[in-house]
């Protein structure tokens, strides 16, 4: 709490940070769950569901932090809405198995981001934006229903494994974006004038582990990366 | 718990009555979730999020509850896929209005109709249900978002009070087909050989109550019914 109270600018960068996280949740709540709906059995229908409802309770808690620190969440979440919408619009599913492999991939993307971040925070922050990646593993399913997917027409892994290139392609397009625009949470990664970050050779490596992390989610999915 | 065993007949009207309840909560939650994502302020969607996520919850502790009971959710929510299906599909909000209303006036009529029922429940059954009743008054939010929009341009009343005619009547045909295909379920309304139910005269004061709850929440909106 610390260097919450002490430091406007590490302030102004958890700020952003769990208002970026926020309404990442929140729109990943309504667009998975949009998705759940186009499900073809109910069994599926549950499980996206679930994983659904677990986005909203890490928006909720995330909110609940942004209060605890005196900020109205909607005034923190408003900057992230043009990148992560725009980010969304640009990669609509057209199927329901596209929309399995952007709830996966973007699941993974976004837990491993939130590790990579939490090294560089307070105790207490650090311990929420942890404690709201445990929520782990419900995503397995999808592994089996798209695995199943391509034994049933191997043909679908070639339009799933470009599908997913373009989730990361976008991904990196908005995250740009974000970190162009908002100074205070870019120097909260790559460190400002007066404090510590990561040299470049650090973010690339942090950077050739999120792509290896991704690869891997592909792989597992049974695709190319 | 005693009826529950030694009534193979009210345990099938009670399987069936979790089962529907369980589906509606789901299909709820996928509708309001969806609608969220077409809000015009991050208020709303934050909002009617809330919402989506209360159903979850609901439809998770009616399948906890069938699991107590022996039963898979899934085969209990199956027969009643179709007819909530059904209904969602004819009656597809063509803006965040209308949305808006179906939530409340969903939300209301099953909220009213478990009340209903409840009465004619054993008491753990009874609790479950009116337990899920209790998360109530989320949606005052919308009585306002109505209002309001009925101020800016007064022609939308005449559209929308149209708009809740046409949910009602969809639901009511739904809940006539169910009726007529779940035996036990209707039993537990209206009686079986070896059991009193409600008589015709009570059947109708019950729908008169259902009708005047859902008059009271259009006026509530700026409605007429």
């Amino acid at each position: 709490m610390e260097l919450l109270q002490d430091d406007p600018e590490y302030r102004a960068a958890v700020v952003d940070l769990l208002g970026v996280l926020a309404y990442g949740e929140l729109s990943a709540f309504e667009r998975i769950a949009a998705d759940a709906a186009m499900s073809p059995t109910l069994a599926d229908s549950v499980a996206l569901s679930g994983m659904a409802a677990a986005e909203f309770r890490h928006h909720e808690e995330l909110s609940r932090r942004l209060r605890d620190l005196g900020v109205d969440p909607l005034v923190a979440m408003e900057p992230f809405r043009t990148p992560i919408d725009d980010f969304h619009a640009h990669t609509k599913p057209s199927d329901w198995l596209e929309g399995l492999v952007k709830a996966y991939v973007g699941d993974g993307i976004g837990l491993d981001f939130y590790r990579e971040i939490a090294v560089r925070l307070d105790p207490q922050t650090r311990d929420l934006v942890l404690r709201v990646c445990e929520d782990l593993g419900q995503s397995a399913f999808i592994v089996d229903a798209v695995r199943s997917a391509i034994d049933e027409d191997p043909r679908v892994a070639g339009r799933l494994a470009l599908w997913g290139r373009r989730l990361v392609g976008e991904a990196l397009s908005q995250a740009q974006r974000v970190a162009a625009e908002r100074d205070a949470l870019s120097s909260l990664l790559v460190g400002g004038v007066d404090r510590p970050g990561a040299d470049l050779a650090e973010i690339g490596r942090m950077l050739a582990r999120l792509t290896e992390n991704h690869s891997r989610r592909m792989a597992e999915m049974g695709l190319a990366a």
